[in-house]
């Protein structure tokens, strides 16, 4: 399968690709940023270019769209910018790949849509109320690429996944923080008491899920890809001491801290057949073995 | 107090900026397009341009945000479009206005966020599930502005306004169409029985609803502004040919018709003191005044 990964340069996007690849998939990376992995196929755009996601969308068989602001506390500085890619980024990539004949659209959306939830565990028939400008520009792609597949025939599949975890995160993910401060000797601080509870999955079963996805009949659908494993925010502090032994502090909540919420992706399962394989000790092992490295 | 309206220049805006004159204000029109009223002051700018959105709103009481992409057939055929102006539009608008210190920001919104209805009639806590690219954007922009609010401290009221008509409508709305074909002693076609259920509302009460919340103590409220008057499009057809006699005829129903929905506007009365005044008759009879002078 020909696959054009859009922000296939990010954190997520890296591990999606590299799945792809190791799968046996011919993979385009399309993004601002160069590839860290020289071995990648890169063709360097803008996701509000109309004509470089026209040329970048030929003849593929599926576009999986991570482009976007993922960065929430950025989105959160920069609502203009957040707005500019998730939201015009998106459409302008969904309308390149309508206009290409595309046969499979994947789009990323995130758990995050549903905002303050009402009953637990989050299902898909929850009702979204997001409440910030990251939350509310990734709901509105997701309905824009539901609106192309619903009014304008783009066969598209959209996954909400949980908090993305892995080897390359961004330095202000709370895995980076933790693993850094630990590995420095620093104690480790825990916002808010660390009760929230966290859901996070792994990259690699993400991107596996867009396989999943790409390579399915489903013409328009959405769904929660979350790993079912729960992890409370001390736990994972607890989790790096193990590994990195430092002190534990307790700090006050951050401004716009994400809630607890439980969501269950027993659609995916269903729809896909997709589970999450990985550990969240696993993948803290893998973050440790790289910072190591280092 | 001194007023700018976003996209003074349209339909509906012309409406509110006129009002705004005439209650007393000191009202600037932003907009792409000259107004048609030579008397209005103009400033011409993009909504996406920060810096215009910047020095447009230098030293404003309250900022009127009316400029969108409003024609739902337009925003379906150019999603992109519909997202640069809706959504990434209002947050430059929402960050000039944030920036310059605005106290009062009010958005137009629209009744048709809801989507489907679960019950009726529709008030302010029933679910959003936008599905067209109109509706989208339109709620993501609200959205966004009640995140200015939340996040950020921009005081802001969101009006979703039911159906706007009056003098000066595009040439696609369903009044435009009927007046001009009776006008011509044209049958009136009626789109798939004319049984939906529309709560019309005049530009010059909503006008009034917008005029209410500059002037308010609102700092983050979100509205219906829909008149109780219900009309099926039947009932509206019958009474253009009681105005300018003509046939009907029953035609097959759009593809993208937005369903019968009743709408309660009790908050608005509640918070603002709105209720709409204008009936469908006057602003039909009004309608074809303007049409009989051309």
């Amino acid at each position: 399968m020909k696959v054009l990964v859009t922000g296939g340069t990010g954190f997520l996007g890296r591990h999606v690709a590299r799945h792809f690849v190791e799968a046996g998939h011919d993979v385009t990376v399309f993004d601002l940023a160069e590839p860290h992995d020289p071995e990648t196929r890169w063709v360097s755009g803008n996701l509000v270019d109309p004509d470089a996601c026209r040329r970048a969308t030929y003849g593929v068989d599926a576009v999986v769209h991570l482009g976007a602001v993922g960065d929430v506390y950025l989105a959160g500085e920069d609502p203009v910018l957040a707005a500019r890619v998730n939201v015009v980024g998106t459409a302008t990539v969904a309308e390149a790949a309508r206009t290409q004949g595309v046969p499979k659209f994947v789009y990323a959306s995130t758990w995050e849509v549903y905002g303050h939830p009402e009953y637990q565990p989050l299902d898909e028939k929850h009702r979204c109320e997001p409440d910030h400008p990251y939350n509310i520009t990734k709901l509105a792609g997701e309905q824009l690429v539901r609106s192309y597949a619903a009014l304008k025939g783009l066969p598209a599949v959209c996954l909400r996944l949980g908090t993305a975890f892995g080897t390359g995160m961004r330095p202000n993910s709370v895995f980076s923080i933790f693993v850094e401060r630990a590995a420095a000797g620093q104690p480790l601080r825990i916002q808010g008491g660390g009760a929230q509870i966290r859901q996070f999955t792994h990259a690699r079963d993400i991107a596996r899920g867009f396989e999943l996805a790409a390579g399915s009949a489903l013409e328009n659908h959405f769904m929660n890809l979350v790993a079912a494993e729960t992890t409370t925010i001390r736990q994972l502090a607890e989790a790096v001491v193990e590994r990195l032994p430092t002190e534990l502090e307790i700090a006050e909540a951050r401004a716009g801290e994400v809630p607890s919420a439980l969501v269950s992706s027993a659609l995916a399962l269903d729809l896909l057949g997709w589970e999450a394989e990985r550990t969240l000790a696993q993948g803290l092992d893998e973050i440790i073995a790289e910072r190591v490295r280092r």
